[in-house]
């Protein structure tokens, strides 16, 4: 099960005006999609990133993995490793990942997904086997303007009021079954947002709700949010920034902290654990370097009486996918993960029907791998929309900026 | 790849008369082989303890297994929990290792070499694929009478004096090739065995040297054995009992501490980090829950900054083909790992040839799976001398006593 040929291609899909801390999402996301070719003729898929420098790096460590068998990990990784060393964390990613782990999961993903064909069996069992047969997601509500600026209104509307929130949710749920709300706040002064949250508990009196402001807040802040929230939220995400300010909020919050911005790599959770900083990780596998260590993550947290849940970016089903698997064969993710799916409106590089949606979970595929197949036209697509939409890299604040100059996404606003 | 057979065999194999803090080693070592047979005729083996409640434990839980996919380990581990409950660690085992894990392991290693036969490949390429082709292990030294009371001398003989334990250490490192030195301590007053390791040191000035006494000693003593073997020792291990008497060494302590006593389930390694109580985990797949679970705590440790190496009790060659795999497979256990196969003196249930000592390494085994096989005659030979030896549990403590009434195991002793 020689690695022979690795195909990396950079897609393009539309993205709706969704607000956030740092700004405004482009109209055009990007993805870059990884296809491992065995000797065997099998191929891997794996999904990642689609900035240019991210793209870059995943590009120039590709001929270094040729001759390699997918099982040989800790060769490919260490291959990543020498060639990618240890540069600070990408631009425009306000966190300490680690570039190793995030350039090494793609193809860690596509050697799993290899040997999961080879094998006849889901990629679930490679990690020890699914223990639940679908998979929760949560319905991930967006501040948003109608439609980008100069185009015509998507098919979501705008959603800048509690009543906004409210009717976008109803949607999300209707077409999906969510039975979990997460909101993207930091979007606009706190107590708007307090008041969208107890709207939505109004509204959905059964829904575990979280809010999520991109550590946009002071630990003063966050503190009197979190009160003000208490018993309405299941945890709160990320309110302010770093371990050290999170720690305080913690120490003070009646709710759970959660975090995909202060712990991104191994190296951030001696502190974290050490300072009580947060009870809830929501790991992802795109930069925690891939499905294993992702589930020795989750042992980790596990020991240290951390939940653990699952982070997402705008993504395409060949990770939907891969969320899926790790989700279902890690025992103790009990509570929804995050998924931008509803976003993507449809549009993907996988054949349509190997992923869907059922009372807000995902059925684990029980196909062989990561169970999906791509869909070489809509990826031949994907891909012209990348060369044509002018995008190269994410940057919600300098796209926000166009229409607002004085917008600032410094930390802390509030 | 069904579970459709599984079967447990108790065996004994002569064990020379090995002192340690708890008395001496019995004129048999007793283990169990667990083979798990599928659907497809594929066998895979396993080996762990053969004290009678443990046996009776894995027994019980075998036929709950039948049915099961050998890649459902999530279910597996759920079954045996279920069945095993959450009882206090066994008699006779002065730590707090579980019971479910010791339970779990040996079916673990037994499905991971099913899985490696179906594909052709070794069990090192299903925990990341082997970072090195052989795995180093240290000569283990023991304080030993020259024969078992009322018994011919081994062919071992005495070792009571430095000089005894520098001869004994010629032998092994002369047979095997061993290039560091580990001595089983807490037999004499710590002076006699601060002795022994100067002799050492002397006669291998090149060879990293350790000591066990097993945790017989007061914080106190613990402290001036340490200060008195400063330079002299690669890691002093389990000096004395409890996480909070090991931190209050570390802290004085010139060099790290190892331990495979007061750390020996991920519960304990919360407080075990937090106060600073060793260096050096010596972990083993026997009761940390078999081989991707010491992949788990390997990534743990290396969080944290602690070093992995190995732990050994008396085994058989089914644990060193295990062992061997699952070291070859953690980057970071790069010291030389502790086994007890010179003391069992060629008796294995393996047929010969499998594995061997190269420079006082165990290349890692390349055929599928472990890479061993089963001498079935020699398993029922092992198998007889089980039944008739007349021995159910390990008992070094009543053992000695036979001889010195006045023996006392009580910690500390010194």
């Amino acid at each position: 099960m020689i690695i022979r040929e690795i195909r990396v291609t950079p897609v393009a899909f539309r993205d709706p005006p969704l607000l956030n801390a740092s700004g405004v999402h482009q109209p055009w996301a990007l993805r870059t999609v990884v296809e491992v070719v065995t000797d065997e003729g099998l191929t891997g898929l794996g999904e990642t990133y689609g900035t240019l420098d991210h793209l870059e790096k995943v590009r120039s460590v590709a001929p270094a993995l040729l001759g390699l068998d997918v099982h040989a990990q800790n060769e490919v990784y260490a291959r990543v490793s020498a060639l990618i060393g240890d540069p600070p964390s990408p631009s425009g990613v306000p966190t300490g990942e680690r570039p190793i782990d995030r350039v090494y999961s793609p193809f860690e993903v596509a050697c799993l997904d290899i040997r999961g064909k080879a094998l006849g069996r889901p990629v679930a069992d490679l990690l020890g086997g699914a223990v639940r047969t679908a998979v929760p997601f949560s319905a991930y509500l967006f501040y948003k303007w109608a439609g980008h600026p100069g185009a015509p209104d998507d098919r979501f509307g705008e959603a800048l009021t509690p009543e906004g929130l409210v009717a976008q949710a109803r949607l999300l749920i209707s077409e999906y079954g969510f039975r979990s709300i997460k909101v993207k706040g930091g979007v606009f002064p706190p107590e708007r947002e307090i008041e969208a949250i107890h709207a939505l508990r109004a509204a959905f009196p059964g829904h575990p709700l979280r809010l999520d402001p991109n550590a946009i807040w002071s630990v003063e802040t966050s503190i009197n949010v979190a009160r003000a929230l208490d018993g309405v939220l299941e945890y709160l995400e990320d309110p302010t920034l770093g371990i050290p300010g999170m720690a305080e909020v913690a120490a003070a919050a009646p709710m759970p902290l959660a975090t995909n911005m202060c712990v991104v790599a191994f190296e951030h959770l001696p502190e974290a654990i050490g300072t009580g900083a947060i009870r809830v990780l929501l790991s992802d596998h795109h930069y925690w370097g891939g499905l294993v260590r992702s589930t020795q993550l989750a042992r980790l947290c596990a020991t240290f009486g951390i939940e653990v849940s699952m982070h997402s970016n705008s993504h395409l089903g060949i990770s939907l996918a891969a969320m899926t698997h790790l989700a279902a064969a890690v025992p103790g993710v009990t509570t929804a993960c995050d998924t931008h799916t509803p976003w993507q409106d449809g549009q993907d590089v996988l054949a349509a029907g190997a992923l869907r949606f059922v009372d807000g979970m995902v059925p684990v595929p029980t196909g062989p791998g990561l169970g999906v197949e791509l869909d070489r036209d809509a990826l031949a697509v994907m891909h012209e929309q990348y060369l044509k939409c002018g995008i190269t890299t994410r940057d919600d604040t300098s796209y926000m900026r166009a229409f607002d100059p004085s917008f600032s996404s410094r930390r802390p606003r509030w």
